[in-house]
């Protein structure tokens, strides 16, 4: 994503009711950051927000927690938020410290359009490298769940043997992603990509 | 496939030094038959035969055998066979009885441009639906392998649903096989619609 600076971005993240400034505070207590006992959805690379907005506008019975690494991402993401939306959290951090801030409190995992890191001496940063995979196994409590849309075909087959070999089984699936499925909530750069005509992948795969 | 008759097929058929006239007779005894321990390698839907004839020739330390149903199509396929190919055997039969002629013997299963059957309630004819994974459970020994070449999306997208969801990793995939691999073997069908530029999906399945 190109990384447009934002003006007031300090100003901006740090009256946001829904930026939550020390994750690691909040590891095996998320229950009690929410208020309730609902199920959690986690977007790592939550980038704009549209994705997890609306998400968390549709399904008020969802806890959602987006994670991001960019301030001035975050920044443009912020003033996108309804007032008053209280299954919604935001995290400013890289996905690489995850365990730090999960204790099996994770229902669900979203990853669109992350970062296909082309390169084979760069695969361990995929997020559906093993090496990820193994993080998210002390983050998912129950029945492990990811969702994963993209536009890129190699990191589609990649993560597509990453994760079987890891022991997820698909349960849907789609190389044409907005053709055979309706009722798409989309990420802005989604909806960008998807004007154009571009074929989007996805996948949802359950570990028992 | 098209199916034109053959005139003479049953004398090619009867005259065929591979073809194994009554298969459940070999349950538990396909070494014999070969007459050594090499793996055993099974195609489902030999067709006119390419595929598996090249695979004997190149690989003498494996045993193929190539299951067809139809009769016009195998009296097709045995004139291509050379003389002396000691590691090929042909049965005639339909793969729904596929468990009577096996016990735990095969190591490699391949299946070609199988019949997509894309009306939802012949799904359960498909080589990849459900009931057939169980039936294969038993005429595989340790660990069990599928290769599989398509060029039917929707029968894909679907076998590797069926795959994961009973056990199967994906060791190896691709969306456009003949750009993404080399020294691949064809079968006939294969030939002619690659040349017409088609995509063809390949999958390679393991299951300990």
């Amino acid at each position: 994503m190109r990384l447009r600076n934002v003006k007031n971005k300090e100003k901006i993240l740090k009256e946001c009711p829904y930026l939550v400034e020390n994750g690691e505070d909040c590891k095996g207590k998320w229950q009690e950051v929410f208020g309730n006992s609902n199920p959690i959805y986690l977007e790592i690379g939550m980038g704009k927000g549209n994705f997890l907005i609306q998400n968390a506008l549709l399904h008020k019975d969802i806890n959602y927690i987006g994670i991001e690494r960019f301030d001035s991402v975050l920044a443009r993401a912020i003033p996108k938020i309804p007032e008053g939306l209280s299954n919604l959290k935001i995290l400013r951090m890289d996905a690489v410290e995850i365990e730090k801030v999960f204790d099996h409190e994770i229902h669900h995992l979203f990853l669109n359009f992350s970062d296909p890191w082309p390169k084979a001496r760069h695969a361990f940063r995929r997020l559906t490298s093993p090496l990820f995979l193994k993080r998210y196994e002390s983050i998912f409590c129950g029945e492990k769940e990811i969702e994963m849309k993209t536009d890129n075909e190699a990191l589609f087959v990649y993560s597509l043997q990453t994760l079987t070999q890891a022991g997820y089984a698909l349960f849907d699936l789609s190389f044409h992603y907005h053709k055979t499925h309706t009722d798409i909530i989309m990420s802005e750069y989604e909806m960008r990509f998807s004007k154009q005509g571009n074929a989007v992948f996805y996948l949802f795969a359950k570990k028992r």
